[in-house]
């Protein structure tokens, strides 16, 4: 067993280039047996075995800099780092990072979890570097997938402009998530499709012999057409065009060649690309059949390649994608949008059902926005649907282009609330905070299934401007389902229980929380009131007006940036309304990043739960700072 | 006078191509004439003279889609769709708008403001009209420098890959509003210096046909040898590999030239890229020789190209940019980043006194976010310089890369606040809102000059994380300066004046109303405080804390979005402490957006006045709802 030897990067160094290979072996494994049991991304991570042993064999991590893109096909880079150990924790709580992670080591340089942000980094260490006299190797390792998103493009073309040694190993796997799409992807087929070409430079330069010499006027032309076979020779003119130095295709599983390619590299100046060619799930034949349900796995048998599923209802995502073709055979407008989420939004057979319909834009979070809003204003209908960390990116589009222009757009927000196991650059917890202050927008969350449904005909039946419903990573709760979809008033919130005592204004799976929290304190005689604040935006002003007569000390319960959420807009809409002398707390996510373990861990962690809830109702109870009913002023 | 008889498209149809100069000649007369007058973006438009004649002359708007990129040089546009007799109005409040506008003209399909988005545009609105089965074509007009945007790839990406019948006309000025960077302007200039070789195509076939027929194995090479040739005779390589038929370069002021391109393009199915060089400022001679200083431009002397400059105080920005100089002369770990604007950020002697430490992106907000992450990261002190508006591009990269690395990125916000002219696509009115949230953020906004020194001071030495400061665009009050600069603690407001009545909490300029509010007040017998809160995020809790014992009215006045800026971080901060019984009123923007007109009257609009604040104070007197130092309970 080689690999229990690799403590560090010296360790592979040592190494001879014939033990690599069974090296190599013993990491697959290694991946596959620990993977089976604790789930993550196998795919990516079989693909980058070698190109990962190869870039530690031939650069001095952590001096030089490897930025990897996404971060999530790091675990090779891990295990070669001295934290092999620590894989049964992977991805849970206070575990190993599903993505680099600098507390981890001092080989991880630079975290990511969104894409298309390694080139901008990489730019960023290099200018630095320069500019402090430093001498070592940036090394930015990004996915075709991750090329197409814009910010990738920026740095390209700052890159090759500023001329700084920097090395980018594009990982061309020919997939992001779901296989890619985009012209660039076409651009890169080719390229593969034409690694004949470069056998035929000998050919070429014989053909050239055979141009009789010329003199006078057509020399100079007979110079450019030599030079212009440079692209027979170089497959890579659009990066050779961008100011980069191309080298490849390489066979990413060829450790000699990826070594030969890398050497290469390291002497030239200026930036260079080394396209690598690699297959997600090499070596382990269920993912490399199919590397897209493989990408990112849950526990699985490993003989049979049989994926252990939790039993349970569906997720919110399936119900989304199952509604959206039930509308969508009755309005031809609807059209879906992802940015290469087809699967992860639940798409997959709307796809099938609606191939026109259904468009894949690649990750271009900022495109598909501004896009939506020019297919609405032709009268279509558009469903934007994205996790909510990656609406993110479209931050700036939404405002602009969808909502400043009253956009008919729909979106559909996945991922709302915590996701577990991606951790702090997946946390779906910012989108009320950065959407509701952004005029026209209509925001609203479901309490269950039931509600979504209707929710998405609310929101096809809208035409007033942009509309969101947001839903969580969680499974529905499985209620009864209503035959009929029927519109839900805007602005309108549900009283679903009321009590004499503390009001609870509870949206999404909160509602679950606070529907747990007043059976407690029921059994203390308190009589609670539970709201549910599905619109997030514009509030139900009349129910407000009403709750705050009650006098009651007041509960805004979610799962989202305390800091200006739904209690944020509760807030302010009572201050706009005069309303002071309203008792009113504010649970929410508190102001910090939360890491990766299970949802409920993170619930737990911010004190997102029923046994809160109780305490919060309690303290102030015996702060005798209100009587149920009547307010009493604190001195 | 051709001009006068021209009240839509048809009547420029019909005139002879012979006609078409002469009418060009008077667009330009017109615009020159105008501009000197209103002020507007002289020198854009003056580039694009012929190039929208001719978009005119060979579609049929607004059938066919014209989306104009940014939409600044849409004034031709406006001139021949009927809105000539406007342009005494242009940019001022209830007048013609500077940019592309719905609501004036059936033939203005998409508006904009924010660079990079009618390709997504173009995009939607081809996917659209195929779904309907309609056959209108889609013709987006975009700049060589917003070509460089992320978005403006991911949409070239997406297109080139559909197919779809789409036409770009790349309007290459070789400028955005600076001059252009980055790799693809190297490689349009690269095209430009290249405009020999097209006429160097017979030159070529004669060679071509010198090459002797050669049988065998050669043969395949040969032909592969003939097809490279086409990158002699296509330019645009990069964009035929994104899935482009490329036309061009064609000379943007050659009428007839254009008019035969864009027949020829539109006899191209898929889509087609037509190169269109033009010459800002074209026509008018200061213009043409500094078209950097006329890209936008206040009212000038036709004649000598004087510009007319209002006498007044430096801008912040001005101030901002001759303290940056300062402090960098001291601390060489400081570095300035602009995407695409070092002039309009104040940042042009910068350049020249540490042009290494000066990095110019282009228009590349997310990249640049991004990089300075990662070059803090690396011990460097960056400062992104970047308008509030155009900083909501990079908010993903502000929480996933600068926050939630916790990187010591400085951010100069300017144009925070109204921005007058530029209207509600340029409003700095959401950027406390989106950013406040994020964790680890600080954010400052000084109330004078003086004070904006001293907090960049603050941020340079604040080593904990991200820290921000904003400033609008005004001039600066001209208070004395200290020579000194000295870090304010973090979190702390300033008690300007200690009365015994309502308090008023305010910022930026803000302040000044405030002030002047009091003076009123004071005419009244009301002693009204007035506390600089100067940190938006930390808030300084315990004049929070203090100011809430008085229980007096408290005013939130700020110039920015009333959902989830100051404001309601002042009622959060409350709620958390359990301090209820408190009369806060809210003063902010409203929730719409704000069009153009002066700031003045953008101000008065939202009732962000002295009047406003003295109203608000008398309203609650009025109502018998408190009395000063002590609170009584509305019954």
């Amino acid at each position: 067993m080689l690999l229990s030897q690799i403590k560090g990067p010296g360790d592979l160094k040592s190494c001879s280039i014939e033990e690599l290979t069974p090296l190599a072996a013993e990491i697959r494994q290694f991946l596959i047996e620990k993977l089976s049991v604790t789930g993550g991304h196998l795919a990516s991570n079989l693909g980058v075995v070698e190109l990962t042993m190869a870039l530690h064999y031939c650069y001095n991590s952590p001096q030089d800099k490897f930025i990897f893109d996404v971060g999530h096909q790091a675990y090779v880079h891990k295990i070669l780092t001295g934290r092999m150990d620590r894989f049964d924790t992977l991805r849970k709580q206070n575990g190993l990072c599903g993505f680099v992670k600098r507390c981890e080591s001092d080989h991880d340089v630079w975290e990511a979890g969104h894409s298309s942000t390694s080139l901008s980094a990489a730019m960023g260490m290099a200018l630095a570097r320069d500019l402090k006299g430093e001498h070592h190797k940036v090394v930015a390792i990004i996915g075709d997938g991750a090329l197409t998103g814009g910010m990738a493009f920026e740095a390209l073309n700052h890159i090759g402009h500023e001329k700084k040694d920097l090395m980018v190993i594009l990982n061309d796997n020919e997939m992001s998530i779901a296989p890619n799409v985009g012209a660039m992807h076409n651009y890169l087929t080719k390229i593969r499709s034409d690694r004949n070409y470069l056998r035929a430079k000998d050919e070429v330069e014989q053909l050239l012999k055979k141009i009789p010499a010329i003199g006078g006027k057509l020399a100079k032309t007979a110079e450019r057409v030599k030079d212009s076979l440079k692209y027979l020779m170089v497959s890579g003119v659009l990066f050779e065009e961008l100011g980069f130095k191309y080298l490849g295709p390489v066979d990413g599983h060829d450790l000699p060649g990826l070594i030969d390619s890398f050497n290469q590299a390291n002497n030239v100046s200026g930036p260079v690309l080394v396209h690598v060619l690699t297959t997600k799930g090499k070596g382990y034949t269920p993912a490399e059949e199919d590397s897209y349900k493989w990408h990112g796995i849950t526990p699985y048998k490993i003989e049979s390649g049989q994926v252990l599923k939790a039993v349970g209802n569906p997720m919110y995502t399936d119900v989304f994608g199952q509604t959206l073709i039930e509308l969508a055979e009755q309005d031809e407008r609807i059209v879906a949008v992802t940015p290469a989420m087809p699967g992860g939004s639940g798409l997959v057979k709307f796809a099938q059902r609606f191939p026109e319909r259904m468009i894949d834009v690649g990750i271009a979070e900022q495109h598909a926005a501004t896009m939506c809003a020019a297919l609405a204003m032709e009268g279509m209908k558009p469903v934007f649907a994205v996790y909510s960390t990656f609406m993110q990116r479209a931050y700036d589009q939404i405002v602009h282009d969808i909502c400043r222009h009253n956009a008919n757009v729909m979106f559909a927000i996945d991922r709302a609330g915590f996701v577990g196991a991606d951790g702090e650059t997946h946390q779906g917890v910012f989108d009320i905070a950065f959407l509701r202050h952004i005029p026209n927008i209509v925001l609203m969350m479901p309490k269950d299934e039931n509600e979504l449904r209707h929710m998405m005909k609310t929101a096809l039946d809208y035409n007033d401007g942009p509309i969101a419903y947001r839903y969580p990573r969680v499974n529905v709760p499985g209620v009864p389902m209503d035959e009929k979809l029927v519109p839900i008033p805007i602005g309108s919130w549900e009283m679903l229980r009321e009590g004499e005592g503390p009001v609870i204004m509870a949206v999404g799976p909160m509602i679950q929380v606070a529907e747990e929290a007043v059976e407690t304190l029921k059994r203390e005689g308190i009589q609670a009131t539970v709201v549910n604040a599905r619109f997030l935006k514009p509030l139900d002003e009349g129910m407000l007006l009403s709750l705050a007569q009650s006098g009651s000390k007041m509960i805004v319960l979610e799962e989202a940036s305390q800091a200006g959420s739904l209690g944020s807009a509760v807030l302010e809409f009572y201050a706009d309304h005069g309303l002071s002398g309203l008792d009113i707390s504010l649970m929410g996510v508190p102001d910090r990043f939360i890491e990766h373990g299970s949802i409920k861990e993170q619930l737990q962690e911010v004190g997102l739960t029923a046994d809160a809830v109780v305490r919060e109702v309690q303290q102030f109870r015996s702060g005798q700072q209100f009587a149920f009913g009547k307010k009493v002023k604190p001195s």
